[in-house]
């Protein structure tokens, strides 16, 4: 019973279906009639024009949104906890030839204009000190909570009027939309370039970069190239994200994976160290807590001393998320 | 009667069967039971111990090899017609972080002692001249040709001899193989790294990096995921790579892609404008003779003003190949 | 009466003298009589073998000297207020491409064992985190503090312990030697590669890269000319270093500086924020004793809300300092 | 009787004046008063609006310069010859990230509209090839050669034309107005950044970045930090600028160094490989004729088998050239 990560689930029925479908003779790399559709796809979602490239990896879609967006001498403000700055080997500091992690504070690993204020007001400008070009927010973020419409407006306010780009990490930008129940462009209003997670959620491999602004995508045409992330067969990862756009599957995934972590959280009461927005679920358990409940056949990370990390995927067993959820309360 | 190129083939339905096989929970990234095979399938291959990389791309699979070679302020000597030179988009200088490459002459894009040593020899040692530190070559070349066991031993001689890294390019290592009639580790003795190519010979997105040094996967190791190449769902990769090893599908698929192409070389004659030992045919046709061929149906490429390249693939249809070999015949 | 800096102080006249000594015709960059000279005498100086470079600026110095010790795919640990992380404009991470600056706590910038310990034991040792290849410290530190033969030796051995390089950025070495009174070995033991400050004691345009591993030096060598950093008159450079050597004008001047800030520190007392061990001064100054203190013709900076720092040259103006040290008293 | 290069002569009487008087407290880096007067020096002998920065080096001016140009994953049109290609350890592709030298023909290392279009021409607007974003020339050329205003039009509007930057490397930009006897403001006309070089023609250690675009001008502040190339006392290198200025020193030297090589061309007659316009003359010796002339006391560099370079310098000694002249004259 495994609730040690989302990146390793299993591939969507649908998605199997679309790419054995795409295995026909087309053009090579993005010139394929699959890989073309998805701007009109994208477009449609998010209700307003925009650009998507498909890559194979989160780490590819951020820091090539990222790369257009941030010239090598400047700066990007992340949350301390970020993604970008905690598990990616590095890739920002590949991608953007060497501009600079920007790290700020904030609950939850979400960001809020104070703290992005506390990071940027101080640097002053002048050469000595590397200046900030972008802001990168995770929706829903690295702790599983979810930036609300108003939030993301303060945020994107906040850009806007220090000329800073916004980027969103949106690996699990589906759980975020199903917690809201707002529209997909609601939950990424005012961001400049999404990088849209599908491989938690039900894709193999296939990631996309949607960006609201297409002199961005027009640079990251090349850069992905020059990464080595333009697949030659590259409709099977457009096959792969239309069948996930196709009758909402993202959504319906999120959703399951949601529902699954929320009957956990349920379950933890006071033991949660986060709001329980998405599909992860951090709690606090003694090393006793989580031997036990290894014991019963539960497999999870623990997150510090006392505490575990727990994450349920879009195809989360419900039997063992219900053996979970009463383990977990009958400790 | 496609001719254009076997980036965009079809996928050999052992590859189909294999991804989903693998389609069972597993650890992310390279940690599962799949991934972990791939260094024992290619010690077995090439009869000597090896450590293997899967990545998406045959560009990242280039790169990535050459980047555990040469550090920054070196060069890679490399054909001036070389896959890496022409066609990666600036990979190189990405993945090198703006080391140099090294550009040499020799027929049908290969290399040779002589015309490596003519680009090496002049550059004195000191500061003011890019340094080599490693060697590139493409087996078979990007003109379909194919080094012989000796011709192999001459370069890596001559890249000991003077401390250089050996990189073979093995895009299409399957053809060059098929040819040779020899040991698959005979086809690339002396190198140190071989991006082994899959994806134009029956995969889907999956290339391996075999590593006859081990140092060099160890850095390589890193060097992938900072350069977001490492999937999460590594396991599919993987699983196409020993689908292909598997029943040695890989050097079958090769030996069909050559006999179509021999086929039309043996119509071409004196048309031909490099030996064809591999999948490709570059030859004389006139803007009239081209268009004659297009009117009957066949799709390729031109090369120069009175030329074209031909590219068959592993699944060429026959009835096809006969046909573009009898239209060539007639013109 | 000026007390903002030591950067822009004046130049020495033995470095005058040197510099328009070595006005004669001889080989260029650093081929030169004088150049060949740098490293016997830093051997001499150090009483251990070692190679010199000479460069403009102590952010080449500083970034040279870790780009030979850190791949792009590594990290460094330094203090959170250090010069490299705080002040060199993103230096560091152009020169070693991208790699991390791992930042680390400790009081007055000082790093210890322990304070770099947390930043690098929670690192796991996967290709997810960034893996640290080397420590950074300053002596003397940003708030001119000095690290004494002992604790240099306990982040020496946690260094060799867990085989990161070891690189001091020494701006204001001479004013760390000055104030331990040990040998300039001793001050330095255990050290990879000391950036060899100049400048800010005399110098006009000339640092020195002092490298105890010789094979990090050769590295270099082709890194500074690849920067840009490799001057054609480098004959000026090393005349300026061996000036300052010449005689421990450097020691001299270290000492000079330093007691005036002693002088100053003296007067201040309890206001002191930081022991004053080198030539600056961070105290506790309400803006109206700034201001009052501005008005009697002192320029300074502030330092944070309450504060100020006061730096002293070698050249300081005993009259200039006493009538500081007065002013400051009679606040 | 040293012909071998320019780079290492002596620095000019004015230029250690201006030093000299500069060794007043001042502000650091480039906040100083004499640096700020390069603005306005440049524009006046230019006659239009340019930005001027001080860097100690041509390969750093060059590099600078070219990278406010041209992106990562971009490429520069250069001679196969250039300066930058060949001379310069690699500092392209650290400067600019990896961007691609792309290598034109031209007689006597100078480009020519068709010349760059050869190179411009065939590239494909697609992502698989790196694509052109600027034009780098050398005024005067690497041979020695000079660029008519007419030609410098054709260049400038080829590169107008399709959208590419247009640098100068002025190393010898003295001998190429010399030579003209135009205004300075022709010798460059249509380029965006002139590197204007003074090392080789009396300075000590500056050259000015000179930007007719000012946008460039605020990126290369930044890189120029980055780059470890904002000195703290910058008015030294403002100083020496402003002395090869002030009284057109820099032009008065150009035209001596110039006359020198005129005096030894006209006694080579037919042995000149390129025309004599600067400073250098390449000429036809045979190694016996070579020996007899270092025979003679004259050293110069061999210029491959049978030929050699001879380089006169600002204060070139009159009967060292005569006698340079006949020697050459009596072979």
């Amino acid at each position: 019973m495994q609730f040690l990560s989302d990146n390793a689930a299993a591939v969507h029925p649908a998605v199997w279906e679309a790419m054995r479908a795409a295995d026909a003779p087309d053009s090579p790399y993005d010139n394929d009639a699959i890989s073309r559709e998805l701007d009109g796809a994208f477009t449609a979602l998010f209700e307003r024009d925009c650009t998507a490239l498909w890559v194979a990896t989160g780490t590819a879609a951020n820091c090539l949104a990222l790369s257009a967006m941030v010239p090598p001498h400047g700066g990007v403000v992340c949350h301390r906890e970020a993604h970008i700055e905690m598990d990616e080997g590095g890739a920002p500091g590949f991608y953007l030839h060497g501009a600079k992690l920007m790290l700020a504070e904030g609950a939850s690993a979400k960001l809020t204009p104070n703290g992005i204020a506390a990071v940027v007001d101080p640097i002053r400008d002048d050469v000595h000190q590397v200046q900030p070009h972008a802001i990168s927010i995770t929706q829903a973020s690295e702790y599983g909570c979810v930036y609300q419409p108003g939030e993301l407006a303060a945020i994107a306010g906040y850009a806007r009027s220090r000329g800073l780009g916004l980027h969103m990490d949106g690996a699990r930008f589906a759980n975020a939309v199903a917690y809201l129940g707002c529209s997909p462009g609601e939950a990424c209003s005012g961001v400049d370039a999404l990088s849209f997670g599908f491989v938690k959620n039900g894709g193999l491999g296939a990631e996309a970069i949607v960006f609201f602004d297409t002199a961005l995508a027009n640079v990251v045409r090349y850069r992905r190239k020059r990464a080595g992330h333009l697949q030659s067969k590259g409709r099977f990862l457009a096959a792969q994200i239309l069948a996930m756009l196709e009758g909402d599957v993202w959504l319906h995934n999120g959703r399951a994976a949601n529902a699954a972590a929320a009957e956990i959280a349920a379950a933890a009461g006071d033991r949660l160290l986060h709001p329980v927005q998405a599909n992860e679920v951090f709690l606090t358990l003694s090393a006793e807590e989580r031997a036990a409940l290894r014991a019963q056949g539960f497999s999870f990370y623990d997150w510090g001393v006392d505490g575990a990390r727990l994450v349920t995927s879009w195809n989360a067993d419900p039997d063992h998320v219900s053996a979970l959820a009463k383990g977990i309360a009958a400790l």
